[in-house]
């Protein structure tokens, strides 16, 4: 069984990604600027954005982390992020998930919120639709990073059957949408999915993205699958793992994500990927 | 075998349909009104927008057909939709499918001319995008229809496994994500599909929207599964027949649609019922 990492895929893509930052930056004739509401204090939201900063610096982008309390509320965050939709000076929105309160009915969904043309995360609808219709601009970083991973370690797509465990709008959807694009039949499985376990073994690439740890063992798995893992949980007794159970389904697979450094480096390069897309489409007068 | 007819589902629909336009009606102060851009000569084209200019009047929405010469070309066209997504007058616009010249890379992507706001046949992806994260406003009128036909005949999906055949942007894509919303497992194939009938035969609803014609036999059913049949296809020798062998599927499954009489009319209703959802949301001050 081989492991497919993460890291050597960033490693390939930085040279090709640095270029273009630069080329934006002279146009720009400024850093490309990336504006992050990062609200409340949960401490998992606080690492990753600090992943996300440091990542950011390093490529030479302009991170403005925004913290805020959470008493800011819905209606005070979405006016801070529409302003920053107007402002030419922000080319790109995040906004750290999860927010520690609800969104009203009376607010656009919090998925509006970002403009397309900001939305580093791609969480926009109209990218999704893009997606769905074969021409995505951007797509959700996850799937995006697992899409760059299986190019980069040659897994053959088309005409190949993939199951997708999971349908959640950020990633399980993206990831089929993104697969059937590539020429594979998609089988799409979740949590109302009767005999999983007879779906899952009859594919020869399985992504598992249910939050459910250990939920995939050797019986779900076809001998020689690719498996990607993007589950990460902590272990109470230290160490995170996966979706997938490591042991048991790597003497079955061919190939599979470690957990962690698979799937979760990349999802990280991809917020800047997507970022430089953006920028790009924007300054590309012929993109009206 | 039970045919699921698409004209009772009509029938059942528009009562509700007409109390929502005079509600619409009694907003605006006129009627809503339909523009439809018809672009050369194609006969098959003519007869189908007929269909739809009878529908609309009988329904007492104003339909403005606008025919123009293919001379128009892509340029022309989308600059008198951009006037008309413009135009307070003008609730909602249709252009009529294929157009007689291709969308040069220089404008944008031909699902994206209509508005959002004012697109009948919801091929924004911003609708297939919000279809996707379950939160759709409309949703194309083919996969709409079918989702009206399955929940008038009460066919179950939650936890049933459908397959779709097809996953063109206007048809299989947002009928596998219609599916998904509604708890359904999903196998969706397409023309690249390794072992089509193996999987075919795993599904207890499946839907064909491959546009080939006698795609679907009798050894692609599972015995007892529920057909809907998207095809239309005229013969040489006469009469129009799907994608599904009618005969021999029908001495398999248990409840199918009939080609011509139990998609199509379906597709031609929900232009008017998107219209009104359209127009319901733009007067419905709560959605900024």
């Amino acid at each position: 069984m081989d492991w497919l990492s993460g890291q050597p895929v960033i490693d390939a893509r930085t040279p090709g990604l640095l270029g273009r930052l630069d080329s934006v930056r002279a146009a720009l004739r400024r850093p490309p600027r990336l504006r992050v509401f990062l609200v409340g204090d949960d401490p998992a939201s606080q690492i990753y954005v600090e992943m996300k900063r440091k990542r950011g610096v390093s490529l030479g982008v302009e991170v403005e982390l925004t913290p805020l309390a959470a008493s800011v509320g819905a209606a005070g965050l979405w006016s801070l992020v529409s302003q920053a939709n107007a402002d030419p000076g922000v080319d790109a929105i995040l906004i750290q998930r999860p927010l520690p309160f609800a969104v009203p009915a009376s607010l656009p969904s919090l998925q509006e919120w970002v403009s397309a043309e900001k939305d580093v995360d791609a969480f926009h609808p109209v990218h999704l639709g893009r997606l769905g219709q074969g021409a995505p601009l951007v797509m959700a970083c996850t799937p995006a990073g697992i899409m760059a991973l299986l190019e980069h370690y040659q897994v053959p797509l088309e005409g190949r059957l993939a199951c997708v465990v999971g349908r959640s709008p950020l990633v399980g959807q993206p990831m089929g949408l993104a697969l059937l694009n590539k020429d594979a039949t998609l089988i799409q499985c979740h949590r109302k999915t009767e005999h999983l376990a007879r779906l899952t073994a009859q594919a020869d690439l399985l992504v598992v993205a249910a939050g459910s740890r250990g939920l995939i063992g050797k019986g779900h798995v076809k001998p020689g699958a690719v498996i990607v893992d993007v589950g990460i949980h902590r272990r109470p007794e230290g160490g995170i793992v996966g979706d997938v159970l490591a042991d048991e389904v790597g003497a079955v697979a061919s190939r599979m994500t470690p957990v962690p450094g698979g799937v979760g480096p990349l999802t990280v390069h991809f917020l800047f990927e997507n970022l430089v897309t953006l920028v790009e489409a924007r300054l590309d007068t012929r993109r009206p």
